[in-house]
């Protein structure tokens, strides 16, 4: 069959993996696809750098128009990142009809629509499956296994660094911020972790899969966001007396009544297996109509994982290219009618709530009303004798189904009450998971 | 974009879920890919039947070469079942050059080769996803997913019975035959399990992941296959104090010596994603050179979870004939070198062992002497002291790897010894599953 040639551009930790994956297992692809992979340039500014292993010196450049423009590289994988000279790349890529492999969730979660646009009017593939939960074939699983499924619900671990900390805070009851310093010691966490840790990284990643999961495009402005940073050691502990863990999750749902989409911090209960997601890896779990409960689960990071995702890309690409399929899956696709948007306040769901209540007769009563008078009512409640402090104790409760927008109002109303609670609260969702 | 005709060859349970799915879910596919889904005929001896909701009664027939010889049918979906007229069928559809799909385990397990080599030679798509761990995309996943990995194992719970009946054996502590018999009752095991309970059905999902993963044909008869009737709740609870969990697994294994493929009933860490799959779920856990470890998780049977695969591979077989992309992705491949087959008495394993000892001073040295001339070492022991029954005391062994034949040696030759052990003994491997 006839060779397809391949260009990267950005030979960093994805970039050089995917140059050894590209060619260390070529003849093993070769043999599986019955197309011929040849790496035929690879771009970088810093082209003295340690890549890991050894790349051809003839293959590198300096210049990405080099690679953009060599009329037998029919596609171009970009692995610089960002937002700025990588989009600039993208579409001059497309636009000299290259299929395009990017692992960039930022560019495709703030850029999608235009890029997909741009690779359908060229008639040219465009693939990210390295965008979503790094090695994990899950923009494959959602576009063609599960194609014929209304997606009611995916429930992703895809931050990595969080999910170390957090396991890590669970396993050794210590505070989130000497986590941090330890995994940013290891380089497990950025210097500048708030990519990460304030769950941004978390919402590209859900705006993406919001697209392909329920067809209709979405400003990563309007996701709720909440990171990890806040949370004390204190509730990781309540959490675990409750049956509960905590793990940062997008939360993607969908139901006649519109979709919904939020990244925050989720008690879930410690048997499901996504509760049992430990340490950098990554599961998503999909709920579909017709095939029920899935989940799908591996490394969400890493040079060669994410490596994996991105030569997966690049076969696809090929395999397009060979067989003249090009736009085979389409890249985005339009629900009709499209799903209502529903607003966070509007969002029915369970809470775990940690506040300080007077130590005095009546306080929970009171508590209890206020809530009660928003509808909201108390499934468990957790005191502990001895845990006074300054006159107040902490109190642990677990609410029903209720708005956020409600259990947002009684907080408030608590908060000017501080005869009968600190001011300080605590509150997570809390998800039982069933499907 | 053009219309894609389909017939449903089997009304059966997912035969009906089938027709079912591509009726109620045709337009959000239609909006999804692009390309509307007719069904156009839907063959079955058996037209009294209730399918589960209504079918258009203008596209049935009990013919199944109407549908076959229709020329408009582009894809023929087989769902009949079993190896004698399904066979004929589906060579008779690929004669006639239409791309089919089917969900026939024991079909592919047991003449797959010379149905691919059918499908190859009339241009068509041959697919059969939901063969495999029902509504998981576990093949897509594989064969595209993870395209640029050697596969290094896999470990699959994939009979949904075996797995229900370990489950409650595990949390009620009662016996094999009291749950099949519930099961059977229930309708989640059949009148004649013994498909299931003794490893066939599963040992048929190994033969077909065998070839997509290492690339080498293997016959069924070479698989070794145990299955799960012996087993005694005494093993599941002394696995538990060990901190493992028995469950039935396909595991397949490649390293540099060669591969190797077996259905058995393993040990393996109660804190491990796969210990935690509970009830009829699935999952299959697939470790790759380049990815790590992955794992798959869903539905393994059931009316529409096995549906959402089939109908996956329906558009993945429209999608083709709408790009004139046929063989698309090969329907088999050879590994060159072939990985050479590692025979059972070969492999290397660990062992969880249970011996009835004689109650007297040296029976435990002796055994270990025993078990060490065949170069096996114990790591752990346990013996409850008040256990004794007609002079002998169960003893519960835990080894070091060593060679299955050297273990089945050892063991014959305390079988010969009646003085210090009781004939029964039990075997299980045992795997702490590190990638």
């Amino acid at each position: 069959m006839k060779t397809v040639n391949v260009g990267i551009l950005g030979l960093g930790t994805v970039g050089a993996g995917t140059a050894e994956t590209l060619l260390k297992q070529g003849p093993l692809m070769e043999a599986r696809t019955g197309i011929p992979l040849v790496l035929k340039k690879a771009a970088d500014l810093d082209l003295g750098r340690d890549f890991g292993f050894e790349i051809p010196k003839e293959i590198l450049t300096t210049d990405a128009q080099e690679v953009i423009n060599d009329p037998d590289i029919q596609i171009v994988v970009e692995l610089i990142g960002g937002t700025g000279i990588a989009k600039k790349l993208v579409l001059d890529a497309l636009a000299a009809k290259k299929s395009v492999v990017t692992a960039n969730k930022a560019l495709l979660a703030e850029h999608g629509t235009e890029l997909m646009a741009a690779a359908e009017a060229n008639g040219v593939d465009l693939f990210f499956e390295a965008a979503v939960a790094g090695g994990i074939p899950i923009i494959k699983a959602l576009r063609e296994g599960l194609v014929a499924n209304p997606i009611t619900r995916i429930c992703g671990i895809m931050n990595g660094t969080c999910n170390y900390i957090l396991t890590r805070m669970e396993r050794e009851g210590i505070d989130f911020e000497v986590v941090l310093k330890e995994a940013q010691e290891l380089g497990y966490a950025e210097a500048e972790p708030s990519l990460d840790v304030d769950g941004w990284d978390t919402a590209h990643k859900a705006v993406i899969l919001s697209q392909i999961a329920f067809g209709v495009p979405l400003n990563l402005e309007d996701v709720p966001v909440d990171g990890i940073r806040g949370i004390d050691p204190e509730d990781v502990k309540n959490a675990k007396e409750l049956g509960y863990r905590i793990k940062l999750l997008a939360m993607l749902d969908q139901s006649e009544k519109g979709y919904s989409v939020g990244v925050q911090p989720v008690l879930i209960p410690m048997d499901h297996m996504l509760s049992n997601v430990h340490m950098s890896f990554n599961a998503v779990l999909v709920d579909g109509e017709v095939v029920d409960e899935t989940l799908y689960y591996g490394r969400g990071a890493g040079r060669l994982p994410t490596a994996s995702a991105v030569v997966a890309d690049i076969v696809d690409a090929a395999r397009d290219l060979s067989g003249d399929a090009h736009a085979r899956i389409p890249l985005s696709w339009n629900a009709n009618p499209a799903p209502a948007w529903i607003p966070p306040e509007e969002r029915l769901e369970r809470s775990y709530l940690r506040l300080f209540l007077k130590n005095a007769p009546g306080s929970l009563a009171k508590v209890a009303e206020k809530l009660g008078s928003y509808g909201i009512s108390i499934t468990s409640l957790v005191q502990h004798e001895n845990d006074e402090e300054g006159g107040f104790v902490p109190v642990v409760i677990v609410t029903h189904v209720a708005t956020v927008g409600a259990i947002q109002s009684a907080l408030a109303d608590l908060a000017e009450m501080p005869h009968l609670v600190e001011p300080r609260m605590v509150r997570y969702r809390l998800e039982e998971l069933n499907s």
